[in-house]
């Protein structure tokens, strides 16, 4: 597959075009940015980590059932997608209040919500991301309310895949970000599933696996996203630096 | 009636017991606050125009079959209503873009919206009432899927209601703030609804004709309240002053 056109470059991707119309390639960079890009940084190893954990997720969503645009996994930070047309609305899901939900409801990080929160964020980073609910999302034509629902359907069917994934490896499953596209009158899952894109705790521990290391610079950043891989896999990752 | 014991004092409006234990007794204030309260200060006459303009929109919507807490006007400043339990979730329903939501969308205020916008808000001063949605709502158990659904369709019912009716009288029913009780196991629309709750801009001029003018600093707010009343009835409000 050839690299084709550079599309888009955003905080932690590059998007190229490929000899294929219907096909993308992300390369998943090392450079880190948090609140609304004032932090920056670079994090040893992120990309190639990504791109593996990544490119994991999505294969065990596609085994579930679950539709994403993953096709194949083609060098140490590219993966080839299906070319989908992005929803501007950033779905995140929730199990345990952390980060900007514990702020919201004055509640301390850690405490477990009765039943999981799916938001929704409009993907304006001219706009800090904000906050929508469903009629936003409408009134402004982002998506349907059909397919916003499909969105929180497949946000919630993905939340139960991986919590149940992760649970056994000692991995508690916080909360997490999904982008959605549209592809073939579909709606897949797209973009990342990372440790930059959910927070995953240690089970026995409690200490942070994900990107809250760099955003509350806590250190250990690239161990932390090392240990994932090797929580899920077993393995050491053989990225190549 | 008897006025009995003070059992709540708020930003605009006193609640006191009464003799009869299912009714309460509210007062309305002229005192305003804005921005979390940051901002004070009096608008001569609010209380007793707030009081009769809330109770002539509570019997147009009773009329209209949607039940509201509205019992009679007992004074100047008072009004009887039904004891409710308030559920601390304050709903908006809007028609065309101002406030708070012109900032979160990057649209300019004026922007028409395709369709009403809901909005939901948790009603805590100490968390600055932040804005939440449904399964927010449903987990911190304020109130069930099903009682958020009723709300959100009172609140559109209550939309059509009062633009369909303010529209003849030269008024644009731009966005408004609703509360709801639960009442006999039912839910009722609660608290006020009023220049202090709406936005309302003159159809011809496009001036604003409520709370705005008090936030905002373009003095003549007891006048725009005072210009409500007279749209509403075609008679000056005797407002004992
Ligand atoms: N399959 C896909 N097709 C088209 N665009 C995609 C696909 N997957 C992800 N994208 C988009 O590519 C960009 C990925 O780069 P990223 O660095 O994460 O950007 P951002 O700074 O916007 O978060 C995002 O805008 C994302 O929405
Ligand atoms: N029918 C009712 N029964 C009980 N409480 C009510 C009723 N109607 C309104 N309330 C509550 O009374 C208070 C009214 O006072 P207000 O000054 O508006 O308070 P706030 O500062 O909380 O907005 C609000 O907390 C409102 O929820
Ligand atoms: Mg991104
Ligand atoms: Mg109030």
């Amino acid at each position: 597959m050839e690299r084709g056109e550079l599309l888009y470059e955003g905080k932690a991707k590059r998007v190229y075009r490929t000899d294929r119309p219907d096909r993308y390639l992300v390369e998943f960079k090392d450079e880190a940015t948090a609140f609304d890009g004032k932090k920056r940084g670079t994090i040893a190893d992120k990309g190639p980590l990504n791109n593996r954990i990544s490119a994991y997720f999505f294969a065990l969503l596609e085994r579930a059932g679950i539709p994403t645009h993953y096709v194949e996994t083609v060098g140490d930070r590219e993966m080839l997608v299906q070319a989908v047309t992005i929803i501007p609305v950033e779905v995140v899901a929730r199990n345990i209040v952390a980060g900007s939900l514990s702020k919201r409801l004055g509640l301390p990080e850690g405490t477990p919500l009765s039943q999981p929160v799916v938001e929704y964020y409009y993907k304006r980073d001219d706009l800090g991301d904000p906050m929508i609910n469903c009629s936003h999302v409408v009134a402004l034509g982002l998506a349907t309310a059909e397919e916003l629902h499909r969105m929180r359907e497949l946000a919630l069917q993905v939340n139960q895949v991986l919590k149940e994934h992760l649970e056994p490896k000692g991995i508690v499953l916080v909360d997490f970000k999904l982008e959605f596209g549209r592809v073939d009158g579909q709606i897949v899952v797209a973009d990342e599933i990372s440790p930059d894109t959910c927070r995953f705790w240690d089970r026995a521990t409690g200490e942070k696996m994900d990107k809250d290391r760099f955003r509350r610079d806590l250190g250990g950043v690239t161990e932390a996203y090392t240990a994932v891989w090797r929580r899920l896999t077993g393995e050491e990752p053989d990225v190549r630096g």
